[in-house]
């Protein structure tokens, strides 16, 4: 595996492989890669014939009071799990490189980056449009993959890439979860004990809103209150929203939900204060 | 020359001229060709195998109260126009293809929009930047194109590209001219005959101040006010604005002006309301 950390290596990496008639699939993280990291890497390995991961823990993503620098960072062993999952190149650029000295472009996703996740994370998905088009543009893939857990993340990114006419093809692949069903992601390490334990009901709250929904439950009151509570038992998490929209727009069913659904959930534990995000899509 | 009128149709052209090893110039224009849009043809010649035109009057960079409606539009005589000067391609997408329903994604060109033109035209940098990034990825070209007149759109377009790591080289060609000095533009064609004659003052005051710059006089405050007075004269015009700044920043001198010094004027004629813009480079 390559390891490429300038943005003009990766370029040239980019162009030579072009040239040769290879396409790339790209893989955006952030690092502190687990398993589902992973299975996104093995989706784009069977997309196209060159894999790339990028690393890089976004600054123009978080806001002023967020985890930027406590987000946990370790190349060595990214490095390690992307090559034993068979990236072909690694590329973890600088946030000096990225965002150099009077930078001053972003990219502003719109109205669906402003609710959910967004309304509580102003200028979040502004940062991660903006991200993805560099990366884009610095590694020219012909399709990048993002996982269903950031489902408004990946509905950003397809509206974004559809109204700029990006030659890319965004693939959404699926939430792997622990055993007790709570959603991977790198900010679980944050969990104490007692929050990993009553993290679990996430998952279970979505599953229980879908499968009534399915069962003909169409309210969205009565279904926002199910998970809400089902979430809110043990105490020691609070939410921050629950939400049923349409996938594609993200827009709010007002009082019946309509087929399919994106039935999405955040959520703040209060001990070490970690914001957790899931989500299931029903009907 | 082809002439293309799908957004496919341009992607699959760009797409098998790449294939073939062919590069593209992309000369963006909003139509209504003159002598200065066929010189950054000529110049898009000489960079690359390919000459692609766009001509696109692009919503998203009028104001509410600015000539969308009345900008002049007329592809048959343009298509005649970048034939005879060697045209390969001209592009003349649809507003509705452009920006279908439910269009959100807008470049956000940062404080170097929001200055000079961008304080009256408020929005019009982020549609400018909008759009070009659109054309790029549409046409994928090596190269484009763009006239000096428009200084500051050429600097934010340069800035955008840096920031957003965009492989496209953006290339510069200088102002053409009127015998009586002033800049061609599709928009002199508004200019009632006494308003034409009185604009070539702006040319006139703009070589003035590189004169008098160049032969020392650096008060940025003094060389304003010649510039003012010498446009003014006559009567059918006011001015916008008159500055001297970074070409590169776009960041005003305070007090005395450095070198090289971009000086750049907007005003707008009192019969016809005609918005005009001009600039030199001293120093």
């Amino acid at each position: 595996m390559k390891l490429i950390e300038s943005i003009t290596a990766m370029k040239e990496y980019s162009s030579a492989l072009k040239k040769g008639g290879s396409g790339i699939a790209l893989v955006p993280t952030m690092g502190a890669l687990h398993a589902g990291h992973l299975s996104l890497l093995a989706r784009a390995r069977e997309v196209c014939d060159v894999s790339v991961m990028s690393v890089f823990v976004n600054p123009a993503q978080f806001g002023p009071t967020e985890d930027f620098a406590k987000y946990p960072r370790d190349l060595e062993s990214d490095r390690a799990l992307a090559e034993s999952a068979g990236c072909d190149c690694l590329f973890a650029p600088s946030a000096a490189e990225m965002y150099p000295d009077g930078y001053c472009t972003y990219v502003d996703a719109g109205p669906i980056g402003d609710i959910l996740c967004g309304a509580a994370r102003p200028g979040h998905f502004r940062g991660v449009a903006t991200v993805v088009l560099k990366l884009f543009n610095i590694t020219a893939p012909a399709a990048a993959v993002f996982g269903a857990k950031d489902a408004q993340q990946t509905a950003v990114i397809k509206r974004a890439a559809a109204d700029l006419n990006l030659p890319v093809r965004i693939i959404t692949a699926p939430t792997l979860r622990d055993a007790d069903g709570l959603a991977m992601s790198s900010r679980n390490t944050y969990l104490t004990p007692g929050e990993r334990k009553q993290a679990a009901n996430i998952c279970k709250a979505l599953f229980e809103a879908k499968s009534l929904f399915e069962g003909g439950e169409c309210s969205v009151e009565r279904l926002k209150n199910t998970i809400t509570s089902t979430i809110i038992r043990g105490g020691l998490i609070e939410m921050e929203y629950a939400d049923i929209v349409d996938p594609v727009s993200l827009r709010p069913f007002p009082a019946n939900t309509e087929s399919p659904a994106l039935i999405a959930v955040a959520c703040r534990t209060t001990e070490s204060k970690t914001r957790l995000i899931d989500n299931v899509v029903a009907g």
